[in-house]
C-alpha cells in the first residue's frame, strides 16, 4: 500500500514517515495489515536530499495543497492511507487569514475529496489541535465532549476539518479520524510561526548554548506532549478500528501540563545530568503571542485516546532526554 | 440602507422581507437606525410577481449562490445588512452531498467574503439550525453551550457557517450572528425536501381538507417555533448589539416541544373552533426521514435568546390560529 503524508517535510511528518518505515506495515483499506511499499511526503518545500531514517520507499514532492489537481495526483492508488498534516499554523493564520482559509480549508477539502474518489475506504488521519478550544466559555479542563470554541482562524479551520472528517466518514466516503494535538515538544531546528513555538525553544535553545527569548511569562501553563508519543498517537489512531472510535472521530491526545518555569527547571536538571552547559533565557513578553496562548486550554483529559491505547509521556525529563538522544550531536 | 436576503423567496425570507417593509428601519453599519430603501430578495428561483405585503422598495433576483461574482454583485453598498438564509435543507443534503457543500459551504463563504469586502462593519445574520446537534453524544436538552455533533451534511455545513460567522466577527471583517432555528411551523404551500416538512404538513394538509401522509410515528417529539416568532427572532438578533451577544455569535432560538399526536390534537381543537372540516391523516413511516429526525434534539433551552428579548410561542393553538389568519383563504 501507499502512504501519503501532507506536510510531510515538517517535524511530525518526517518522524511519522520514519516510524512507518520502521514498522513496514499499516492497516490498509482492506482492514488487514499491508506492506507499505511507497511513502509520499508532500509539502510546500521539500529537502534536496532524503532525510536520515528514510529509505528508497520514500519520495518527496513539493507543491501547493490548495491546488486540486496536485492533491488528486498524490492520492493515485486505491490501496492508500492519507495522513493530512499540512497546515498554516496558529500565528501564521492570525497574520494571513486568506492563506489559512486557502491552505487549511480548501487544501483539506481537496485531500478529503481525493480520498473519497478512490475505490474502497481509505483511512484518512487529520492533524487537528486543541486550538479548537478557547475563550471565556472554555472549561478549565477540555476533552472529547467539550464544545469547540476556537479563538484563532487556525483553530476555526481545524474544527471545520474535524466536522468534515466526521461527515465524510458517516457518509462512507472514507474512514477518517482526527488527532487533536496539544502543543508538541521538543521540535528540533529553528522557531516557527506557531504561537506555541517557544515551548520547544525554551528547552532547545539553551541546550544548544543559545539564547532563548521567551514571549510569555514563566507562570504560563501549557498542555504538552512529547513528539515520540505524538507520532505514536497518529499510528495508533490510524490502526484503530473506525467503529471503535465512534461517530465523533476527533480524539484529544494525552498531555501533561507544565508551567514555563517548570520547563526551565527540567532543562536545568537534564542538562546537568548530561554535562551540557546551558545558554541564557530572557523573558520578553510579546502581546500577540501572549493573547493567543492565553486563549488555549491549559489542561485536557483524554479518556478515549487512553482507551484506544495511546500513551502519555512518562515525565518532562524523559522528553528532554529523548530530544538529546534523538536530535543533538553526540558530545 | 440596503438589505439583502438570500433564500429570499422562501417562506422565512419572504416573511422577513414583509416584516422589514413594515418596520421601515434597521440598525445600519453605523450602529444607528437607518431607513431601509432597498430590499433585495435573492433566490435560485423567484416569483414572476412581487408577492403580497411587499412594495416598490423590494426587488427580486434569481441566481446561483455558489457563483462568487453573482454574490459580490448583490452586496454592492456599504450601508448594507445581509440575512443569509439560502441553503440546501436536511433531506436534500443527505441526497446530494456535493450540492450541499457547493450551496451551503461555498455559497456561505461567498456571502461572508462579499460582506467583508464592504467598508464599515455590515451586520450579517446567518440562518443556522438545531441540526448542528445530534447523535448519541447529544444531551436530552440542547442549548448554547452544547457541543455541536451534526449527523447530517446540512447540520455539518450549518456548524461550519457558525464557526465562520464567529471568526469573521472576531477578526472585525463584519458584525455577524447566527440564528439557530428549531423546526419552524406552519409553512404554507407544498411540502419541501426538509426532513422536518411533515411538522407543517400534519397541520396544513388537514386544514386544507387534504390527506396528510406522516413519515414518522405519532409519539415522535419535535422542538418547534412558530414562524412569527422565528421572523421576529431574525430581526431581534440583527438589532442586538454584537458585543452583548459575545464571542460565540450562535444563539439557539426559543422553542416548545410537542409530539406529533399533540399536534394532531391541536389542529382538531383549532379546526373545530374555526368550523373547519379536516382532511384525513395516515401514518406511513419513511425510514430515511425517521432516521434523520431521530438524530435531532427534541428539547432545547434558549437563555441567551431570552436575555436578548426573543419570544417563544404562547401556545400550539396560537400558532395554528396565526396560520389560519395569515395564510388560509377567508371562509
Amino acid at each position: 500500500m501507499k502512504v501519503v503524508i501532507t506536510g510531510g517535510a515538517g517535524f511530525i511528518g518526517l518522524n511519522l514517515a520514519r516510524a512507518i518505515v520502521k514498522r513496514g506495515t499499516l492497516t490498509g483499506p482492506s482492514g488487514r495489515p499491508e506492506e507499505v511499499d511507497s511513502i509520499l511526503l508532500f509539502d510546500q518545500v521539500v529537502p534536496d536530499q532524503l532525510p536520515e531514517g528514510l529509505d528508497e520507499r520514500v519520495t518527496m514532492q513539493a507543491g501547493d495543497i490548495s491546488d486540486r489537481d496536485t492533491v488528486f495526483g498524490l492520492v493515485d492508488r486505491d490501496d492508500i492511507s492519507v495522513f493530512h498534516l499540512a497546515s498554516v499554523v496558529s500565528g501564521g493564520g492570525e497574520k494571513d487569514f486568506d492563506l489559512a482559509m486557502r491552505v487549511n480549508l480548501d487544501g483539506g477539502r481537496h485531500v478529503f475529496e481525493a480520498a473519497r474518489a478512490r475505490k474502497g475506504l481509505p483511512r484518512v488521519v487529520f492533524a487537528s489541535s486543541v486550538a479548537v478550544f478557547g475563550g471565556s466559555a472554555m472549561p478549565k479542563t477540555v476533552g472529547d465532549t467539550t464544545k469547540q470554541t476556537p479563538q484563532t482562524t487556525y483553530g476555526m479551520t481545524k474544527t471545520i476539518g474535524e466536522l468534515m472528517i466526521n461527515d465524510y466518514s458517516r457518509k462512507g466516503f472514507f474512514d477518517g479520524r482526527s488527532v487533536r494535538l496539544p502543543t508538541i515538544f521538543i521540535r528540533p531546528g529553528k522557531p516557527n510561526a506557531a504561537a506555541s513555538s517557544f515551548a520547544s525553544g525554551v528547552i532547545r535553545e539553551p541546550l544548544a548554548g543559545e539564547e532563548c527569548i521567551l514571549p510569555v511569562k514563566a507562570d504560563v501553563q501549557m498542555a504538552l506532549l512529547g513528539y515520540r508519543n505524538a507520532v505514536e498517537g497518529f499510528i495508533r489512531l490510524h490502526e484503530a478500528d473506525g467503529e471503535s472510535i465512534g461517530g465523533d472521530r476527533a480524539v484529544v491526545l494525552p498531555s501533561r501540563t507544565y508551567t514555563v518555569a517548570e520547563m526551565i527547571e527540567g532543562v536545568k536538571r537534564v542538562a546537568a545530568a548530561n554535562n551540557i552547559q546551558l545558554g541564557p533565557g530572557t523573558v520578553k513578553p510579546d502581546p500577540v503571542i501572549e493573547a493567543i496562548v492565553a486563549g488555549w486550554a491549559t489542561h485536557s483529559e483524554a479518556p478515549r485516546a487512553e482507551a484506544l491505547g495511546l500513551s502519555n509521556d512518562e515525565s518532562l525529563d524523559r522528553v528532554i532526554q529523548d530530544y538529546i538522544d534523538d536530535f543533538m550531536p553526540p558530545r
